[in-house]
């Protein structure tokens, strides 16, 4: 982050016609936009939104709501306009790619969808390592590939989503192994479980983990556990940070994909933006992990970027209200000392 | 609210590719939006967003960290565009009246600005009751009649804001009143007092409502206690309350207003929707009097209705995506039971 832009952002809120403070958290995100854009009236747009979508071999042990095929078929509601993310992308006027890593389902050649196939899906994380080397270096680099579009692009922030049948379960296993916290805590009824369900998903996680073992190095826990959009979220985190693009971080599954991302290179911290607590309940103790205090709290837990989506206005007032605001001395209005200046 | 309305916008819901529930108060508020507009696909545009102005006598007791001249400074501001509603009411293409009640300082004629003119400022209620009978009537009715022109304009949403250098003291004065809770539970620094002059402010709010004495009807606190501004935000809500028009609810200001129309008209409280929670310490208290969960939780303290408009892309998008998103029939995805539908 410039701290040169932060210093003249930061002088900027002041003269601002505005008691000081007054738009709360609006002022920080506003300075905060500035120092990682490296200017001291920032702006987001343009927006680039990623869906990275794959399957999962963790559905064998019936640990989702619905049926692995769905991960297919939303690959085509993604293309179609018909997805929540992809409503939002058109209202907000951001581009919107969708890159296919997998899936068991037959997915056509589709307008908007990248077609960048590692395997039908990964393998059962509960009896096997999800990725082999090759997979997981794969889903990296589409990824960064992604984040490498996104700066040719021009964009000025970077937000990624994740369709993936089953990938809670593979997000509470990293999660887990990650924080050194019980399955328990971090195993959610994701896309809408019963309470049976719940425990036969988290008895499932609780495998997965002891067959994983103690290794906590990021990648291996990512290979071990984790799921190709999983690994590719990462991947597109870490190489949108390192071309200086903001990343606005969604629910669950992309906040586990950050978490691996810090792990590995705790300097693209700066780069995050949190936009929404999800309703899964892992997802806090995700949060807390990386002292992220998202934005809303509105109870949601769809995935594909959707919460992201949702906040992308609250980002745009923090640098319009901070760009296009009179100052006090410009409006002739007096400040708190009662000079009008 | 239209119970068709609702009933047609709950089904709806359970339709659109997304697991039920998914996007949490979203999925909600577009239902509560469909029940209030009558329309299965709700929206709320277009958006009618008026700030009510006036001074206050109050301020001679030195409770405000801004000096009184900074009311009729800040209405030429909202007009020509640099204050932080202009700005959010310009990104948002909603339309923006000003309604100057009266203030001490002089205030040119100024496109969009309606001067409705009351007096150059209220009593000092800390001495004396602030409006007399026939000063609260014409703050009402400005209110009211903000409502018709919005309700004419054909609008589908409704927000009101504030500007009254000293309004936070009124506020405070009101909620202690209507909720029987001490001044110092209300009494917060408003735009930046230093403790201190938090101390002075709530000698002056526990002076006022021993002046002021045992009478609970919302009017005549209103009257005793009120500020030009916010009896006319009173009557705008209960005006768009009774001409259908849902109302978004802005901070502190602006939720003591509505307070004083619910304990009139029960029966409105059915037509507010919360935007944010204040940093004003005293808001959460007559949130929690009407039961109101807000929207966003972002520390803003500024008033004008800046929190409504920042919450307004929230209301899009709640509409927008129960509006546009493809049903599982439609998209051909499978449901939760695995059938294709």
């Amino acid at each position: 982050p410039s701290t040169q832009a932060i210093q003249l952002a930061t002088e900027r809120q002041q003269v601002l016609t505005k008691p000081p403070g007054s738009l709360g958290r609006l002022e920080q995100l506003a300075i905060t936009l500035a120092g990682l854009t490296g200017s001291e009236k920032p702006t987001i747009d343009p927006v680039r939104m990623v869906i990275f979508a794959g399957d999962h071999g963790v559905c064998s042990e019936g640990i989702s709501a619905f049926p692995q095929e769905v991960t297919a078929q939303m690959i085509a509601n993604f293309a179609s306009g018909g997805a929540a993310i992809s409503v939002m992308a058109q209202a907000l006027n951001t581009s919107l790619e969708v890159v296919n890593l997998g899936t068991v389902g037959e997915v056509p050649e589709l307008p908007g969808v990248r077609t960048e196939l590692i395997a039908p899906s990964t393998a059962n994380l509960a009896e096997t390592p999800a990725m082999d080397a090759g997979q997981i270096e794969a889903a990296l680099t589409s990824g960064d590939n992604a984040a490498q579009r996104a700066h040719q692009a021009g964009c000025h922030l970077f937000i990624g989503g994740d369709m993936g049948i089953g990938n809670t379960t593979s997000a509470a296993a990293i999660a887990s192994a990650l924080l050194g916290l019980p399955p328990q805590n971090l195993t959610g009824p994701g896309t809408g479980l019963t309470s049976e369900g719940l425990r036969r998903k988290t008895r499932v996680v609780e495998k997965a983990l002891a067959r994983h073992g103690e290794d906590q190095t990021p990648l291996a826990v990512l290979a071990s556990l984790g799921g190709f959009e999983i690994a590719a979220l990462s991947g597109a985190i870490l190489g949108s940070a390192a071309r200086g693009i903001p990343v606005l971080i969604d629910g669950f599954i992309v906040s586990v994909a950050a978490l691996i991302a810090v792990r590995q290179q705790p300097a693209i911290r700066d780069w995050l933006l949190f936009a929404h607590r999800s309703a899964e309940p892992g997802h806090q103790a995700v949060l807390n992990a990386m002292q992220a205090e998202p934005l809303l709290d509105l109870g949601m837990r769809l995935g594909e970027g959707s919460g992201a989506a949702v906040a992308v206005p609250l980002l745009r007032a923090a640098c319009t209200l901070h760009n296009q605001m009179a100052s006090f001395t410009d409006a002739g209005v007096s400040d708190q000392s009662g000079d009008q200046i």
